[in-house]
């Protein structure tokens, strides 16, 4: 493993090396028997045997019994000198779009990840269960109960480093061909059905969707992207049916669905479906904190039987201190407490932003959806320069936003923007308009 | 979030619900207004006003203008009440195959956390970059540069939780069909292979393998499972050619590199093909903590540039505070003082294992193989009866093993069993041979 005091062995391997990739020792020509060199360059016969062997596991010289060491031939690829030089991935890092930890309790964590380093320090040495660790998936079952009315197994969650791969143990362990979805779709999500050789199905309406048939139905029902609307309870019965009907798995991607601002969370689907056809996932990267990358799912009886014959055909993503800690931290209650900060952080930064927004739409010129829920507003301008000069208006501050495809609309994300600047900001972002 | 102090509005909400649910309110009847309600429940018309938009929120009820609140039709599925059961997935854990830790400094450890806990937490609060932190990507450039002659660029080095989420990344950015390897493969890696549509080439040999047509050639040259055997230096420029002609990627998968006992480590086929035609691919599972979920990639400039183009398609596995732990502990040395104790303890052990099992073989009852690299030996028992005893014995003890079909042969691995053990436990091993 050291490179600066090399041994005596491998300078003489590297040195025969170099001779034969030079062709100074020729295709079929015998070294030097091992006493010899030994007594020649007055080396111990273990050095030369050492520097030999070495040769020989690489395939540069054989050994012929009673004849000795012969060259082989190589025909040589030369070694690269340089390093490539490629172009850098530029990300931007939007202030808005940053989610706000102001009240992580950033001491508490590093107490629970300490506790977790000093206690189960036993289990850091050993592997991952596949399905990830019992006390994160205890945790975890009890918070989607008491938060979400979903009722499982412990044994049926899944923890994974992120929706994608989960996806890619669930694609593993079905054989489907099609997913249907509402569009605008979570991209990371339906880039991994498609490179499956999936057939999408975007559709606009849950009713066009219970129309048609598909394997799945890629959902947040609680949370649709970018609005934030909620599917109804018609629908959800609805769509329960057609899955039932078509032999279909609803994926509900139940991600935000604690920060509804004017209402109180909706029932999963899970919930309502006795979790039959439905593949419950989650995700604490919103939650907890933006860095951690864990996401769970939770398998119907049925598949979860197919995983529990297969499941040593996957490894689990997500590091043992990783897990350990959040159990502890949602154990010990601290979860409970970050999310209940956090969401009423958010609340308070919804409101700041949705009358600041008001205040500037005295000629109502756009219209704001979607503040309900979610860390973002989405404004409808009335004409194409009202939406230019917003865009204008949040380039010249380095802000992030999204255009939504032939309409003069725009989602603006406000997570990262400090409640106390809210009122100012909006307003120099309504200059000239 | 909180269930305890439901609050009043919720609890309105719940009882209409549940009366809707019943049929007690029936379809299309019309609820009370709200000032009605509130007055005669003698509450706010707040609090009504939230509970009904909850019922609109959810598709209880309908707002019609001039009209009011309408009860809407919802065909009901009942709620799940039970908790499904269902067999857990028992995992043994064999103490012989246990990565061995006795020398893992926890203590260090703990204070690099601390130190990324104290210095980093900004960046804890913002999402991972797509590849990984740079950070870690470039004590990853310098490690396999000075281990491995392997030259790159840093932005050309993917983070991933695991050789499975990678190669998720690397089917997704290419569009092939093949995978060539040599059999036995590595399963996981063959699986995800597999579940992409990919046609499985397993081959006996090089030879075989350049001599067919594939569009990968999955492979570890610097240690071939079982055997622990080297791809000799013809046979690897046979391959880089191969590549190179079939327009393939060669995936080298350089796990336990390190772990050669009597020789050393053998160089990379990267640093032999100028990085063009080969995906390098590493792990840190076995050389840092077992319980450690972080890989990594090298993607020759070709593919990294499609990569750069998709990188947004998909999401970083591994939690920022473990990457920024590992990129302190190799930056500050620990990481090379930590494989080099790890190689000496593993050394002394396959020593003891190699000797021990030469003093039980007065009778050559069996040949060793395979103890010139890795945490296992083969063993090939001359008769079925030998072996059978041996087994018996390992289940005696609880000890893992793995036969190789249709021989005599067995994987015996030794990761786990202290030094100190070895001499007594292999006797008992033997006993009745």
């Amino acid at each position: 493993m050291e490179k600066l005091n090399i041994p005596l062995y491998q300078r003489l391997y590297e040195d025969i090396k170099y001779k034969i990739r030079r062709n100074e020792y020729k295709k079929n020509s015998k070294l030097e028997s091992i006493r010899s060199l030994a007594k020649r360059l007055d080396i111990s016969t273990t050095t030369v045997e050492k520097a030999y062997n070495q040769l020989l596991i690489e395939g540069y010289i054989t050994s012929i019994p009673r004849s000795g060491y012969i060259v082989l031939a190589v025909d040589l690829l030369e070694k690269s000198t340089h390093n490539p030089l490629v172009d850098p991935i530029i990300t931007p890092a939007y202030p808005n779009t940053k989610l706000t930890n102001d009240l992580f309790d950033i001491k508490n964590y590093k107490a629970i990840v300490n506790k977790v380093i000093n206690y189960d320090s036993d289990k850091l040495y050993t592997e991952c269960d596949p399905r990830g660790e019992e006390e994160l998936r205890e945790e975890i079952r009890k918070y989607v109960l008491s938060e979400r009315d979903v009722k499982c197994d412990v044994n049926q969650i899944i923890i994974g480093a992120g929706i994608q791969n989960l996806l890619l143990i669930l694609l593993n362990i079905t054989d489907k061909k099609s997913v249907a979805y509402l569009s605008p779709a979570f991209k990371k999500a339906m880039n991994v059905f498609k490179s499956y050789g999936y057939t999408l199905k975007p559709r606009k309406t849950i009713k066009e969707i219970s129309r048609i048939k598909a394997d799945y139905l890629y959902l947040s029902p609680s949370n649709i992207y970018p609005t934030g609307e909620v599917i109804k309870i018609k629908e959800r019965n609805d769509i329960i049916k057609w899955s039932k009907q078509n032999d279909a798995f609803i994926i509900e991607d139940d991600y935000n669905f604690f920060l509804r601002y004017n209402s109180y969370t909706v029932p999963s689907i899970h919930s309502y479906s006795n979790g039959e056809n439905v593949i419950y996932m989650g995700s604490f990267s919103k939650t907890f904190l933006p860095s951690m990358r864990l996401s769970f799912m939770i398998l119907p009886v049925p598949l979860y039987n197919i995983y529990k014959n297969r499941f040593s055909d996957f490894s689990q993503g997500v590091s043992k201190l990783e897990q350990l800690t959040l159990a502890r931290f949602m154990k010990e209650g601290c979860f409970r407490r970050h999310t209940k900060k956090l969401y009423n952080l958010y609340k308070e930064k919804n409101e700041a932003i949705t009358s600041s927004l008001i205040r500037q739409n005295k000629h109502n010129n756009f219209s704001i959806r979607g503040n309900d829920s979610n860390l973002h507003v989405i404004l409808d301008f009335k004409t194409k320069y009202y939406l230019d000069t917003f865009i204008r208006n949040c380039d010249r501050y380095s802000l992030g936003y999204e255009k939504i495809n032939g309409s003069n609309s725009v989602i603006f994300p406000y997570s990262g923007i400090e409640t106390k600047n809210i009122k100012r900001l909006i307003k120099d972002l309504f200059y000239n308009m």
